[in-house]
């Protein structure tokens, strides 16, 4: 099995920024932060114990074992294709949405993915315990390794291949970013009606608790799930003339759970 | 201002159960609770300290002075048009889709709304201490009393009118029901790619801690943000032949964010 203690970190964004904090309070060193901008390569460095900054992808001198890759989806191959690298090192990325053979170009056959199923924004602080790592790799050395690190920053560690994954992401997609702007459609329509948009917080609240307790199943209520035609029907009228957009994601939506609870 | 000490429930459904019992516990008296099926008015009486159950709309020699009518929206009118009141008693509806005026037929001009915008159900304790009220009134001392009351269970309450109220319900919709049978999607998604479901969860929290404290306008992040066509089509393709209208959700609510960061 693969042993990562020292480790270089390529990107310097949200996922860095998160990931290479989380790996410094282990205990792992963060030998090197990589990003194209010296500043911002240097900013995240300077929030961790012994990492220098670089803007170069020669990494042949290093005594690094583990590089990961957290740059954007499209930078990866290019970067993986560029990046020089110490021998028997390890290669991997924390991308959802792209496959672990994305790495295949790279001057390496020890590659695998390191997935952190989660959002990450610079301003908000997180506990990487919970974070479910999402792990793959092509030879089980890598990810004896991966598992062993994964270990040290969070309970939650899974295997799973780059076809689950992208499932993995498409699912992220619906519960995060949807979920986000539906909460984002429902603030809309109170502050134009001049009401306080924090009435809808202890609801929000209460709809992912009870669907995290109940399954999303069970706790679905509502007038799609009791077909009360007469309250769809009034609120679809108010929402078109409101906007065209709300009233099509109403009718899909409600249409959807009709249908899944016809068929149920 | 009217005083509402004395407290008759009609109904023994979802609202009703957790309401009674909140009114119960600051000390106001339930004399009686209604329901047509006399054991479901023997069940919710039991729970509580002091108050009868009764299978009668006649409530012309009741004590109480303030009639909540629980009961689902299509039997609000007709239950209003019924019921037999004491004099100067007042009598209010708890829904978030009907108007006040839904009472117009009862006998007795002292009406109004007493509408909490939560998601009930007899499985989960819920504390109505964050409960937005939302209330109504036909006449300013019936909004006194009503407020008073109010203020009693809950932190938030709030004076809205029919219309607003309509508004508040078209959103509830959307951050409730909607926001769930996303959640289910994404469970679905999993399950058919035998991924375990609660690898989401975390997601899901932080999806919301971070919508409530930075706005959801602030907090949306993913593919549609950032305009990733590449990951997109990635995800329709899966997509199309996982579930058609899986696809339709994705394509209509990705369009709509695309649209909103366009604008502002």
């Amino acid at each position: 099995m693969n042993s990562y203690e020292k480790i270089t970190i390529i990107g310097a964004g949200n996922v860095s920024w998160h990931l290479a904090s989380a790996l410094d309070e282990s205990g792992c060193s963060v030998v090197q932060v990589y990003s194209r901008s010296a500043e911002r390569a240097q900013n995240l460095a300077h929030r961790l114990k012994r990492t220098k900054p670089t803007t170069s992808l020669d990494f042949a001198d290093s005594s690094a074992t583990l590089f990961i890759l957290a740059v954007s989806d499209d930078a990866i191959a290019a970067v993986a294709r560029q990046i020089e690298l110490p021998e028997r090192s390890t290669l991997v990325h924390t991308s959802g949405g792209q496959p672990m053979q994305v790495l295949s170009e790279a001057k390496t056959d020890q590659i695998g993915v390191f997935y952190p199923l989660q959002t990450f924004s610079k301003q908000r602080t997180i506990s990487f315990q919970n974070i479910p790592l999402c792990l793959e790799a092509s030879r089980s050395e890598v990810l004896g390794g991966l598992t062993q690190l994964a270990q040290k920053l969070s309970t939650q560690v899974a295997e799973v291949d780059s076809q689950q994954r992208a499932v993995l992401h498409v699912a992220a997609t619906f519960v995060n970013n949807f979920t986000n702007h539906l909460l984002r459609m429902g603030e809309q329509l109170l502050q134009d009606a001049q009401l306080d948009t924090t009435l809808l917080r202890p609801l929000i609240e209460e709809t992912v608790a009870k669907a995290q307790e109940m399954g999303a199943a069970q706790s679905q209520t509502g007038p799609a799930r009791r077909d009360d035609e007469k309250t769809i029907n009034h609120h679809l009228n108010y929402l078109k003339s409101y906007d065209s957009v709300y009233a099509e994601v109403y009718q899909l939506l409600t249409g959807h759970i009709q249908h899944v609870f016809k068929n149920n």
